[in-house]
């Protein structure tokens, strides 16, 4: 053995085509807790070894795209996991290496871990069990003392072999010259033509010792299905959901509350039903996130009250007791300490003084069609129900924006803006109109 | 036997009032997957069945009218299946008939025809049986060597028959004239005085042989009250997630997705929590439905991005890579190629062209509160944000309406109009007069 | 004994500070049900007990007022249960007393009645047990031919006193007097010197005979967490639901909806998924709530449809055949038969006659920043799309207001009013304006 180093090397087989999933997309490109579930497994990855590698099927430029900056092997052909494996070993290095997959995104860091203690521990070969409720087909981990004797699969297992309840989760560690012997005399000899990464485990197993590290199933359930993701998402946000109540967040119903991995929510938030946090959201102390709301990519102050029916979009930051209302949309906006926007409102590329309150209705236009410009609301303004503000436009403190005016100029501090017509009456008009309509209609 | 044809009609018993629903309408108008039950199981029987004959009870015009074209028979008293059944006997016809309920609305194409496939094996008549979880007091299925010999009710059970884990679903299928034949013989010598179409297993049972169909307990579970109709709709619900993820769809939170029975969802939808498919919804590949989205009667184009808090009505086409936002309704709209509305939005009885963009707080006055009138908006159009559009009004293709304007006239091709006031500033009133509606404030 | 009355008090222990809550909030105060669960515990104690005191902790002064008007006392130390039941002493009155815990909110007044009643049939104590899936670390109550023994905790528990099922819920009922005494004995020598309520049985065994009343474990659980709040408010939420549905109420998805403990809905109330009841709602017989409405104190009337994306906020009533649709908030608006509000509107401290159609987004100008006025709407008005009411405003019956117009002015009966500019159309403009803008981009 040559491991001298402790340097530590994940190597993630991402190559496959997810047949299953019937899509277009790569199957690690397909998405957890709002992120492509490699990026989960990177991530996770990241916290315990010290280098990721990749090894991507060819003509995937969206996957080496996503996991960029992380180095990337391409296995040209498809031959089988130890040939992936194999497409990495000028990259395995000199320390240990661990075979992880894409489509198994929810590991734990713990479980990484333990994995890679028991390889420091001395074995030769540490490997992932599990024990799911229903074994099925899996293949079956096969122990002598405590110490792995082979893998064997479900196909070629005995009667006694199959009522093995611990499965082999294809996930293992070993040093990285070791294993790049193996992989040299793995063959492809069976029914499928294929080389196996499983057959390491025998070699290992003659080498040294094989230690298998249990994990639980709800980790190590692999992603081939849309049904399979839909239940590692399940997962995820169920760790994401108790996480959060842990930390004294009220979830009235947490079964409703979606989740991104980054999601950052204080001590005594309350999150009502139906709450979808998209990544980037940070909620401070006190906050209530009322029902139907949906984050992404914002912060949102102490004390401040959000929803039902809010949508705050990337770049807004929503002050110390603000209240952003019902129907109301806020994307790239500062909300100033105390401000409101309750009703039926789009504010875009803004920013809104403390204390002001933004009326119903109100709608910046910052998109002229080719270009976007900025609404700047000072404090204590009063916009009133509909307002349209065509920006670039700049309101001054204490101003006054009358009820369904149009701005399109600055209005100075403490200024009352007009821009309406005078309203107008016609006597008995009304009835009229609707008697002639109603007349036609008889008439058909 | 006479059964000289192969021609199957599905007798289905709708008569029953559902005093447990605690409901004005009859049991069987109640609805899953958004339309009757009655009529889920009359589509699912048609894929089966030649003829449908519903037995209805008196005075329920509703049911007649959901049931349409369909023959229907009135039980004019209530006394008992086999009097229900017996009803219909004139419309029995020369080959199988098979006696349905209307209360067991979820059993499957597959189930009704390995029923038939009993039958036309040899089976005098054949019946569905089921094996619930808790079978209670469900009447149990006697057997002898594989044949029915008879049905026991769970109360004149014998200890030893109530172990019987097979329970009777009371569905069953035999030739007509045999039907026609046992039917007469089956008597109300009974507690409630009623004619029990139970009674005929054992008429057959004497005739020839009568042979058990299983199905899974889901498939037969009577709908008796809310509850249980709450469970059937999920039972329901499960059933078109899994197929819709089994085609290649991803359902971030399958649980609360909502389907119709004629959801139609292309590989490689993308669908977000909470959201919501009315009847005749198509959504093409690649597109995306956003979280708290609504659509009905519409369909939405390859890489469309629809939501979230989008509402698309019957009558919708939105195309290819179209944008709907939030808080937007679109109600019998085509929305062009790439077209946009992302906020705050109603166009109703509309055509916007490809390329438009349509600001937000726009909204089409489609109705005069007799008629309503169509708004046709071209190509390339900019739609400023809170335009008002006056139908019957059509904008030509690159035109630009401005924000603010209430649009009654056509504006042709290329135009710019205008309708909206000029702003006016009055210097220092904004502060003024909230300082005096303070002031008056503290005078109380 | 001298309990000569039959007076019952309730002595709810409410001074927990809930530190595994994470909370600045007493536990006391944390929500199930849209209220405090100290006040959803008053509620069903009210309803079996005569009188209720709150053992309060220090500085807890939103605590005494939310249990306002019942009366509290203050433990100043927390030295345990026993401790804090002997700081109401002097509130037991000459009756029967019980101990209640805030953190056991979900006891029904059924269980209450029966824990009484065992009481009155003799017992000197009466006490709740349940049978919890995992008993756990619970305390476990030791019978003796259906006589409590005593409650042995588990750390002191033998092997065989483990394998008990039968679990202490802590709650126990006695005669006034005989409580005082007891309490006075007990002693704090154990390793947290604290006085433990449970030493009370021991004695109350001595004295006369000890009854246990079982309860299911869902009723008994505690809340110590964020998470048992929410597994209690599921808890709660099924209870709520499964009432509603057994009370003749529609729900699609009943595991989607959220009711508030004083919600009414009569029979033929259809509810589709995702649907919030605030606090004071009641909905009449045949109404129809469309899917992600949210509710507040408002009655819905018979057969009016409410959503989807409708919100009613407190003070509203809807009357009979009316419509409410999507992106529409009303807040203390009463809506005449049949009147109509569709579309992106937002109504308050309105009244709108019978008959009247709200076009799509209006908006009410309600409140000047100081004060809020109201606008008063007559019959069968037909107010146009994106008309802007400044009140306080009166629209006069049979009126018809304008599309796009800012009402500021009352409106007479049959009159047409108008408050918009006329619109100009500029020949070219439209597409001179886009490509200037698309050169200026190009430029850079």
């Amino acid at each position: 053995m040559t491991d001298t180093t402790h340097r530590t090397t994940a190597i993630i087989l991402a190559a496959g085509l997810g047949t299953r999933m019937k899509s277009r997309l790569p199957k690690a490109l397909h998405r957890l807790g709002n992120q492509p579930m490699i990026n989960h497994l990177i991530t996770t990855a990241r916290q315990v070894f010290d280098d990721v590698v990749v090894v991507t099927g060819p003509d995937m430029p969206e996957l080496e795209q996503a996991v960029h900056p992380f180095r990337t092997v391409t296995q040209v052909e498809r031959l089988g996991t130890a040939h992936a494996a194999n497409a990495a070993r000028n990259l395995f290095g000199a320390g240990d290496i661990a075979v992880l997959y894409a489509d198994n995104p929810l590991i734990t860091a713990e479980t990484m871990e333990h994995l890679l203690a028991a390889r420091r521990q001395g074995a030769s070969l540490a490997l992932l069990g599990m024990r799911p409720a229903v074994p099925g087909r899996y293949g079956r981990i096969v122990e002598d003392h405590g110490k792995v004797v082979k893998i064997v699969e479900f196909k070629d297992a005995t009667e006694d072999e199959r009522r093995i309840t611990l499965c082999n989760a294809g996930v293992m560690c070993a040093g990285a010259e070791d294993f790049r012997n193996w992989l040299e005399n793995v063959r492809n000899d069976n029914a499928q033509g294929e080389y196996y990464l499983t057959d390491v485990v025998e070699m290992a197993a003659k080498a040294g010792s094989v230690v298998c590290v249990e994990a639980p199933e709800d980790e190590l359930a692999g992603v081939n299905s849309r049904s399979e993701l839909a239940r590692a998402e399940a997962t995820l946000q169920t760790r994401l959901r108790n996480a959060a109540m842990d930390a004294g967040v009220t979830l009235v119903a947490p079964e409703t509350v979606f989740f991104s991995t980054d999601t950052v929510l204080e001590a005594d938030v309350t999150v009502e039903p139906n709450v979808f946090f998209g990544p980037g959201v940070t909620v401070r102390s006190g906050a209530l996130i009322r029902a139907y709301s949906h984050l992404e990519g914002c912060t949102v102050g102490e004390g401040a009250m959000i929803g039902p029916y809010a949508r705050l979009r990337p770049g807004t930051v929503c002050a110390a007791h603000t209240h952003v209302g019902n129907f109301v949309e806020l994307k790239n906006v500062e909300l100033g300490e105390g401000a409101k926007a309750n009703h039926l409102t789009y504010l875009g590329d803004a920013s809104v003084g403390s204390g002001t309150n933004v009326g119903a209705g109100t709608i910046t236009c910052n998109y002229d069609g080719v270009f976007k410009h900025r609404t700047v609301i000072g404090e204590r303004v009063f916009v009133g129900s509909n307002a349209i503000l065509v920006a670039p436009v700049t309101i001054g403190d204490d101003a006054l924006v009358a009820a369904g005016s149009v701005i399109t100029d600055d209005v100075p501090a403490g200024d009352l803006a007009l821009g309406r017509a005078r309203q107008a009456l016609k006597s008995g008009r009304g009835l009229q109109i609707k008697q002639s309509l109603k007349a036609r209609k008889e008439q058909g």
